[in-house]
């Protein structure tokens, strides 16, 4: 086989990723704790073809180098390990807008290798996978597995340790996520730079990466044990850190919008009467209020009321990324 | 005489004052630097009277416990001081919203300090003075003069030595600064519990105050050189980190509100469009724009457009705090 076609869906860090160790292989600097949501997806075709002399590659029907650079770069992972040099033709689409803090990239990467390891017939294991995902985005080295998923910052250099494992199943605690879109357009600091310019600059980045490993130990122990509310503080801590990492960069790298704080304020206000939610927020303006099933629809209705919120996404825990028949659509 | 009447003006600081040292005394973690406002500003008049069996005290015209308690601290050590036991009338004023991030208790304990040296005829220096002031809240040292101050840390167990001093006189460069205020109600985190708060809990503290005798080096520089931009850029980062030392408090201190990061982006907008313009946002959801002369016609205009902004406050740079004459209102 020389194409194949396969689904990954997008995830969101509870503990969150945020800045990078030096070197080549797109090392995190910290670990991270996501969960993979079932409502957000990239799908995404490889036709390697020995006639191409480029890849040629169509994101959301678009080409652009920028896209392109950094999808050859993964090929170029997986055409070493089979002994090629075929280009490709890569062709994905995203059910949700791309670029927008909604994990675009972690989706997008993940679908890439598992479409071209079947294409390529390599047959590489998960950990592999991630790994291979991980060179392309950090966090899509987690939209490899399903439910609640690890990703461990790992300390070699060549970054073999620095891969995702999954925790839990999504059944095993099917928490559900309404996400409130604030803006559908593309961020003007892209979580890449974001990253470098925090870790250049902002005095606090070193205490971020400090407090990492704690904040993880707590979320596992959290969802270990079903705790809902343990869940909730140690993510609203981490969520809040990483953006006062980067606020205080120099300058300040701001993701939030007025509908994010009108957002946060929101589900402060719920959480203080009892709804069992809690939010957290990437590189974007997006926020994402996480919760139990029963409040899902308390958490949707304020949201979609917030000024300034364009679209409400209701959405619950997805599988793994996977190779899809041939017959699907692309 | 055993009453006087004073006024004092609000401050915001420009090299941020966040955080306090151990002890009785209300020393401040780091030093600080500020711009004293002439717009915004507390009269006050203290009157003793042997026959009083406690402190009778009104601001803006309502008593609440919780002030007088404040209020009969700051005037026992001027009793104390002066040796007498009378207690006192106390009438204070401000001319702009209480409690709600634009300084009200820097320029009221200002006041309420000169007014009650006065009527006890004490003829304290500004020094003392602003000792005394900052007893009663840290930012109302530097209340205690006009134009450009510098509050410093200081290292003394008693506090002796954190006092403010005047660094520069507002006429010798007379910025402006064009407040918008989102919400003119009481913050409903009070800047004392919102410092306590992250000092306690937040990772970043140190980093922050670790941060600020740099902070202070560069701002001293660039107002000795009248340097708009790099006052700019300092100001900018002081505050930010300021705020994101709160945000990543457990659980986190967020004093923006929607229109607060609306003026933000509004500010950024303007400054890369070359109005020379920086904002600055103290424990509150009010945006304070310092800006040259010529761009405050631009900046109040772009500012009054946000959404959310509910007053414009046009001012430029104050006087020290004064006796006024017996003859004038109470």
């Amino acid at each position: 086989m020389s194409r194949a076609w396969a689904r990954a869906h997008a995830n969101i860090a509870l503990v969150k990723y945020w800045g990078k160790r030096p070197g080549p292989f797109n090392l995190p600097a910290v670990g991270s704790l996501s969960i993979t949501l079932e409502g957000l997806a990239s799908e995404t075709r490889v036709e390697f073809d020995p006639n191409l002399t480029g890849d040629a590659v169509r994101l959301d029907g678009r080409s652009d180098p920028g896209t392109t650079t950094k999808v050859t770069a993964t090929l170029d992972l997986l055409r070493a390990r089979a002994g090629v040099t075929w280009r490709a033709t890569v062709e994905s689409v995203n059910n949700f807008p791309t670029g927008a803090g909604l994990a675009s990239s972690a989706s997008g990467f993940a679908a890439l290798v598992v479409a071209a390891d079947a294409a390529l017939g390599l047959g590489l294991s998960a950990e592999q996978l991630s790994e291979l995902a991980r060179r392309g985005s950090g966090s899509a080295a987690r939209s490899i597995f399903g439910g609640y998923v690890e990703m461990a910052r790992g300390h070699a250099d060549d970054g073999h340790d620095a891969i995702a494992r999954p925790l839990l199943a999504g059944a095993e605690w099917p928490l559900r996520v309404v996400i409130a879109i604030t803006d559908r357009g593309a961020k003007r600091v892209s979580s890449r730079d974001g990253m470098a310019q925090t870790a250049e600059t902002s005095p606090y980045f070193s205490a971020w990466v400090e407090g990492a490993e704690a904040d993880l130990a707590e979320a596992r122990v959290a969802i270990a044990e079903r705790d809902f509310d343990r869940l909730a503080e140690v993510s609203e801590f981490s969520c809040l850190k990483m953006h006062a990492s980067a606020l205080a960069a120099r300058p300040g790298v701001l993701y939030f919008n007025p509908a994010t704080i009108a957002a946060i304020q929101a589900v402060r206000v719920l959480r203080q009467d009892g709804v069992p939610v809690f939010f957290t927020i990437d590189a974007g303006p997006q926020v994402k209020a996480v919760c139990l099933p029963e409040a899902e629809s308390r958490v949707a209705e304020v949201l979609a009321a917030v000024p300034g919120v364009v679209e409400i996404v209701r959405t619950g825990l997805g599988p793994a990324a996977m190779v899809l028949p041939e017959h699907a659509r692309c």
